[in-house]
């Protein structure tokens, strides 16, 4: 049973945290990033990976999630909806608002070994880099690992989109040359290129790395001449779009990856 | 060559109508709607389907697009950054915001018998619906049909979103039961749920609809006693997400119809 603490006013310092962890730079600085909506802290609290530094809620929340707040009763701080609505980034502020901790260790190249993982070269739309999180998350990939033009993980659009998969598929950030010198032997590296393979008819790699490339102008020169596997999804012959969004390019190619064995 | 003409001070009937056409009331009854941007343009300008009422752009933009704009010269306005700014949705205008017409025909139920069609029931993000109508573009899908209950098809969000595919892919607002009812013999109805068939192990049918559901709710039980077949995409056994955007699972499943004489 959750027993009603006296709702706080929050502390300048509490304020400016939270407002400066819109920002990448304080966030890196801090390690820490922003969680809102019941949905969102609520898995936050159900797992282990990430820290909860503080949690931010109205007195109805903590009531009627008194056991999934047992173990952080510490952290937590009851707030008025005048609060929350300072210092929440939504248009309609939600119930709750929390800090979280970045975790102490981060995937590494040595998974592209036994399994894929995806790598994300300059994803900028938040939506998408969320909706990319989910579909590593459904397809069960280890680990998706982005460039450092992307958009940042853990930016609040991003973690809002992600739907909660921000909590269970690991991220980094890193440049692709040095998620791959490392490894010995090279693994496979596939990428969404015009005028590839056709996916749905090329006999694919069971581990290794599968490259999405920005939203406007695909995968960059650069990182293209270290794909060993060129691929395409068809397009129909009575198409006409020019592309697919890089999340639906990424879904298809996630679903006949995690499928491929029943296709060839 | 395009001759300049005197910028104009837009008239308050055409600021007022502009205006109007933000709301899809006044979209239904001018049977007119908004399209914005160079390119967004520049396809209207050459497409068959929708008719050309006025663009409204500066002196730049046409110099540039002579060509494209010369059989539409006495629709055409020029006007100030200062007006655009005015008239325009986009929060960083562009240079042309055009109005077109709605077409005088519509596609009918008939499509199905001989191809795939998408049905979307309750559709609401208009990202999302701008998507799955560049998905459709790509994968050739003769015709998209939606619930009355979906953002509409020419909300300003949702033809920018197509980027284009609005102006390829023809749409209809029906309800599912008046679409199916003329239709004998009635063609398959596939649905996207939750406890289907996989869709990787299925043999699926070459013509009828694709149903895709609503962004939170999936679809409307309603609906779902219209399905002929049950379709599931299916989660990978290390996969934690409680499901894929509506967007990204149209993808998969239109690439999966689309391909499939090779995964059977």
């Amino acid at each position: 049973m959750y027993l009603s603490k006296r709702t706080t006013v929050l502390s300048q310092n509490q304020s400016k945290l939270i407002n400066a962890l819109q920002v990448k730079k304080y966030r890196q600085k801090y390690r820490n990033f922003l969680v809102e909506g019941e949905k969102m802290v609520l898995e936050l609290l159900q797992q282990q990976r990430f820290g909860v530094v503080s949690i931010f809620g109205l007195e109805r929340w903590a009531a009627a999630n008194a056991a999934s707040l047992q173990p952080f009763l510490q952290n937590f701080n009851p707030v008025s909806e005048i609060e929350l609505r300072k210092i929440s980034g939504l248009s309609t502020p939600n119930s709750v608002l929390a800090i979280a901790q970045w975790p102490d260790t981060w995937p590494d190249g040595s998974l592209l070994q036994s399994d894929i993982c995806l790598y994300l070269d300059g994803i900028q739309d938040p939506g998408n880099l969320g909706t990319i999180l989910r579909i590593a998350d459904w397809f069960g990939f280890p680990a998706v690992f982005c460039s450092p033009d992307c958009v940042d993980v853990f930016s609040p659009k991003v973690v809002q989109a992600t739907m909660g998969a921000v909590f269970r598929v690991p991220t980094c950030e890193i440049a692709l040359p040095e998620l791959l010198a490392p490894l010995s032997p090279a693994p496979p590296v596939m990428g969404a290129v015009l005028g590839g393979s056709d996916i749905f008819r090329s006999t694919l790699p069971a581990n290794g790395l599968l490259v999405i490339g920005n939203e406007g102008r695909g995968i960059s020169p650069a990182t293209e001449q270290l794909l060993s596997h060129r691929l395409t999804i068809p397009r129909h012959a009575a198409g006409g779009a020019e592309s697919l969004n890089a999340a639906v390019a990424t879904g298809i190619m996630a679903a006949v990856l995690r499928n491929q064995t029943f296709t060839t």
